[in-house]
């Protein structure tokens, strides 16, 4: 199933699409899409629902970010060859793991503020996870059996915080907006496919990122396994896998964006975002 | 005011502590510490309360940390020259941020975890400031505006995790009880002199730290304002000012934590903790 958080922003609530495209309004079976709500299992019980029977929502309502309550965004550090020849980082033996603040997600239509003093914003598609069930000390064999699905994520970098700013990428990871989400949280058996999913990212109508999560080196069922041994996975956490070749920092001349910037991003089987850059 | 959590795990009420010692349950008047609730406009209106109206808690009840909803908790890095001399770090021209993971955090009596395939377990007491009101681009005049109160934190790093697994700190930063914070929430007009408070940490009653606030490179103000400019803080974030000389890392030969060890930290005007090693 496909799941939504729609409404004005402060008012969201968790409904469906269905294969119509019609969104209905779930709030009424599920408070939130948060927390013990995004057990596979309770997701599994919504999904024999018939969609037909709840409120319709209007067309063109605002989407947010999927789910709410993230309690942990974490990054991956180069995860696909091509990306990390490009932009001059170096495929380490495990996975390098960052975090991005929490309060950095936002919707997939939503503004993407440029931050003051900002010089070089850049982008990345990514294959976002959503936990669904608390993992701490899973193994490899388990660890689909933690994730409630999946949604686009978008992992925005200001190159010179992450990198020229005394130590620790978070720093150029956590702007507001600098985590955009969704549009839908699609559930894992609509998604037997996540290790081909198609990644798309435009600027202005023109592509800058094309690749595939099956180049991933670290694929997903190894980073659940390989986080929980560090930190303890919760409901709502997210896991941005990596993404592929064409960050703007890997251009010659490179490429960063600006207020007025377009961005559209698309992945098989997870929907699209659009947005516009603005300055903060 | 000194504002508590207390209660068996899952079920903690806030609280506060009287002059006289005694803990008295506020659930009636506040329903948790967090998010809203943390502003210091609210909890200058709960320091007119009169707590003798309010039921008396039996002596002894477990305490956890003071706030919940915990968004994000950000450790500086090197902030002290004594320690970071010792331990071989560098002060940067400006602050060094990391990442602690939010499920980090544990109270002031409950037992460390040591990780599976842990070797260099750390310590690190620390004046811990909890936010209590949205901060984004907030002057260094203003800042003090921003923070609900102190408490005591304590950095647990696991050495090898944070500097020898590819790269980012808070690999080591984020097992669970890695961040214990307690007992008490201090309100701003009870803390004036935080920039004089004496930080003490022992293992197994032995003094490994001993240093002052006073002697942090970057200030209280200047942290939330620095760190404003990166990513907006919400109320019931924590900021970890940096540790004092002593961590574990910065004696020869190095000294670590194991199963069994029991620490001991304190801090002027703050309390303490007390709690064992255990092997997670």
């Amino acid at each position: 199933m496909r799941f939504v958080r729609f409404g004005l922003r402060g008012s969201e609530k968790p409904g469906a699409i269905g294969a119509d495209g019609v969104i209905r309004d779930l709030s009424e079976v599920m408070p939130a899409l948060s927390g013990p709500n995004l057990d596979p299992d309770n997701l599994a019980r919504l999904e024999k629902l018939t969609l037909a029977d709840f409120p319709e929502v209007e067309p063109g309502v605002r989407l947010c970010a999927p789910i709410s309550g993230i309690g942990k965004i974490l990054g991956v550090g180069p995860n696909y060859p091509d990306a990390a020849r490009l932009a001059g980082f170096k495929i380490n033996p495990e996975p390098t793991l960052f975090a991005k603040a929490s309060t950095a997600a936002s919707g997939p239509t939503d503004n993407i503020e440029i931050p003051r003093m900002s010089a070089r914003t850049d982008w990345g598609v990514e294959l976002a996870v959503v936990i669904g069930r608390t993992a701490k000390y899973v193994s490899v064999e388990t660890a689909m059996n933690y994730i409630a699905g999946f949604t686009i994520g978008n992992d925005i970098t200001e190159r010179n915080f992450q990198l020229q700013r005394s130590g620790q990428w978070m720093k150029g990871k956590s702007h507001d907006t600098f985590s955009p989400l969704g549009p839908w949280l699609v559930t894992r058996d609509e998604m037997a496919g996540y290790d081909d999913i198609i990644l798309r990212l435009e600027v202005n109508g023109e592509e800058q990122q094309n690749g595939s999560t099956r180049d991933m080196v670290f694929k997903v069922p190894y980073l659940v396994s390989y986080i929980s041994r560090f930190m303890r996975l919760e409901p709502g956490d997210v896991i941005l896998t990596g993404t592929p070749g064409g960050v703007g920092l890997s251009y010659d001349p490179p490429r960063f964006l600006k207020a007025g910037d377009r961005m559209r991003l698309s992945a098989t089987g997870l929907g699209e975002h659009n947005y516009v850059c603005v300055s903060a």
